[in-house]
């Protein structure tokens, strides 16, 4: 097989960390597998570096921080290759320029836009293990940029696109995807397989293990994707197509969100086009809008209820305070005590009754839901924060998930 | 002027110093010159990436070695450029890439081959600052290669050759060349100017400024070069065409050399071909002969006796003992406690009574000369090292070096 390996910053954090990695790696290369591994920065060097530059300015060129930031992932890509070199394999490492990555010219977020895996196929062919740098490619004028948080995963997937491995392991400090987070419900279990799809849904919803980024290229380009521990040999979890699923559960895992929070506006006028000037305006300061709700108020005003990130609340703040101030808004709320709650599994869209256990769990346990919203193959509700691990417990169990 | 500066590890060696190197390039900068700035590594930073490597192995790919090595510089060139913008300046950091630097394939010590300054160009065209990450270049395959021991200047030199700079400074702790060891002789005065031929003769003999590499670059591209400090605004030494040296002194600097070893080869066989035989067998062990006298005695063998460096003796030795056990040579002895005490000056080519001179300084101060070797422009003697610091200053004062 031809597997594409990839170890994030805690898994590289020192040198003794590093020689572990380089055996993992030689152990799969002894099973005769060909293999491209590729590596984060060690953990601290990144943010050490960007320290370094806040020193001297608050706004610097974001090309020069790309130069900057990309030494860390060649650091330790080097420094791999090298401890593989020692325990006896033939092995090369590779910048993202030389991997063939290329990306567009937006500095510190850059988009990867192509890969030419010429140089990679060439060493693979040789029998060398490749060490690329990640978070790195280079644009159309021949500068280095780097891809933004997430990064080398995005790097590790796209290769893998590339050069079509047979797989895409990307190792944690987590060993895995959980039917919920195993510090909330005990009974949590690892799932073995969970579809692009349903990963979406969990990764936007707060699950830390991946990014949306990565998963969106990884069904795009169809990898088989996995996400597993570098700290022992367990077996991790395979994301993959919904086809390739026999038997998808009808619920795959209950995520939980806390870092939502609910904007209340009261008595919105009722002229043409005012709900749509405030969420213009708040998609103009960057605010995203999860759940939505509307409802008519007796007196012929509207009441809007939405949530957004916590890190958000205070641009959106500004922005609904200027329409509180024109008078095209009565009174707005605010409420961050709030936590959202989400049932997710493929299997929903073909089975009726799930969301009416949803809710019927809810009140089982005195839960009262703020706000729902549905998509097909999710259930959210908002709800107060104090009853977070109530619902996610109770959830847990209704859809039978520790079974 | 269109101005290269150069700033070494110590001049970089932490923020706040890359804060005053920014400082003083804007100072440059704001009166009306173009700089191209070049740096090296944040002292001990280079260190330390060679030891991070030698944690895995001792004899690690050079390949790999060059991609380590090469972040250093990179990240000193970043933060700097990073500096000039907060100060108000248009700057760019570039890798030895991007600055057209192609070298052989050589890692680790690669020779530079050409400089295409395209880039350059064009942003001094557009009045920004230029900083170049030092020490590197890339090879014909694309790789990324590292120029060996001081590199940083050498990539500054070429540079300056390659875009026609009117200067190119090379910033260190020492604020110049000296007539002498100023820590020998309080006396000692600091040149303005010297030629290359002379510089070349001065790093060959052991003076730390500049190494031959980088002077022979100067040479042949005719780079006005300037040895200067970081820490003050004192001028340094230029270093030039003779010709641009109005009145030469007879004699520049006394320079010396306490890194050699003397090794005596006694009652070596009268047979042909054998005294080129030891020294080819020296030059395949790499070790590197200086001065070299050699005298029959009355029984018909000859003596031989030359210098080497320190460091090559444990080689030296080995080479000889071979012969030793042959019988080719009788014996053999060494003697480490000697030092080279030279005479540098473009200015004896024309003159006589120089050498004489020399010679007598010695007797008068009871020195006995082991060995003497000239050039056109140096006298070099051989003594016991006990009177290295007699001789230095008898020389000083001999030619009036203090006036």
């Amino acid at each position: 097989m031809l597997i594409v390996q990839k170890f994030g910053g805690t898994s590289v954090g020192d040198l003794d960390r590093i020689q572990n990695v380089a055996h993992r790696v030689s152990r799969t290369k002894n099973k005769g597998h060909d293999i491209i591994v590729v590596v984060s920065a060690m953990s601290g060097e990144t943010n050490k570096l960007v320290d370094y530059a806040e020193h001297f300015s608050k706004n610097p060129s974001r090309g020069d921080m790309d130069m900057l930031l990309s030494s860390g992932e060649r650091i330790t890509a080097s420094l791999l290759s090298i401890a593989l070199q020692e325990l006896g394999h033939d092995s090369v490492a590779m910048t993202g320029r030389k991997a063939g990555i290329l990306t567009d010219t937006s500095h510190t977020k850059a988009r990867i836009e192509n890969i030419n895996p010429r140089a990679m196929k060439e060493a693979i062919k040789k029998g060398k293990i490749i060490v690329v740098a990640g978070f790195q490619g280079v644009n159309e004028h021949g500068d280095v940029t780097t891809l933004g948080r997430g990064g080398s995963d995005l790097s590790a997937v796209a290769i893998a696109g590339a050069i079509k491995a047979d797989l895409c392991e990307i190792y944690t400090d987590v060993s895995g995807i959980y039917t919920t987070d195993p510090r909330i419900e005990p009974k949590a279990k690892k799932l073995d397989k969970i579809s692009y799809d349903e990963m979406l849904e969990l990764a936007s919803l707060g699950a830390k293990v991946l990014q949306s980024r990565s998963v969106e290229m990884a069904k795009k380009l169809n990898v088989n994707l996995v996400t597993r521990t570098s700290f022992s040999d367990e077996e991790g979890t395979l994301i993959c197509k919904e086809e390739n699923i026999m038997e998808a559960p009808l619920v795959s895992a209950i995520a939980l969100d806390r870092n939502q929070a609910r904007i209340s506006l009261m008595g919105v006028k009722d002229k043409p086009g005012i709900a749509s000037d405030i969420f213009n305006k708040l998609a103009e300061a960057e605010v995203n809008i999860d759940v939505i709700i509307q409802n008519k108020s007796h007196d012929g005003t509207t009441n809007i209820d939405f949530t957004v990130l916590v890190s958000d609340l205070h641009n959106a703040k500004s922005v609904v305070d200027e329409f509180v101030k024109t008078g095209d808004i009565d009174a707005d709320s605010y409420n961050e005590e709030i936590c959202k709650v989400s049932v997710v599994g493929v299997g929903m869209k073909s089975h009726a009754g799930v969301a009416a256990k949803a809710f019927s769990t809810m009140a089982d346990n005195n839960i009262n839901i703020n706000m729902i919203a549905t998509s097909e193959i999710k259930i959210s509700m908002v709800i107060d924060e104090k009853y977070a691990e109530l619902a996610v417990r109770g959830l847990h169990e209704a859809y039978e998930l520790d079974k």
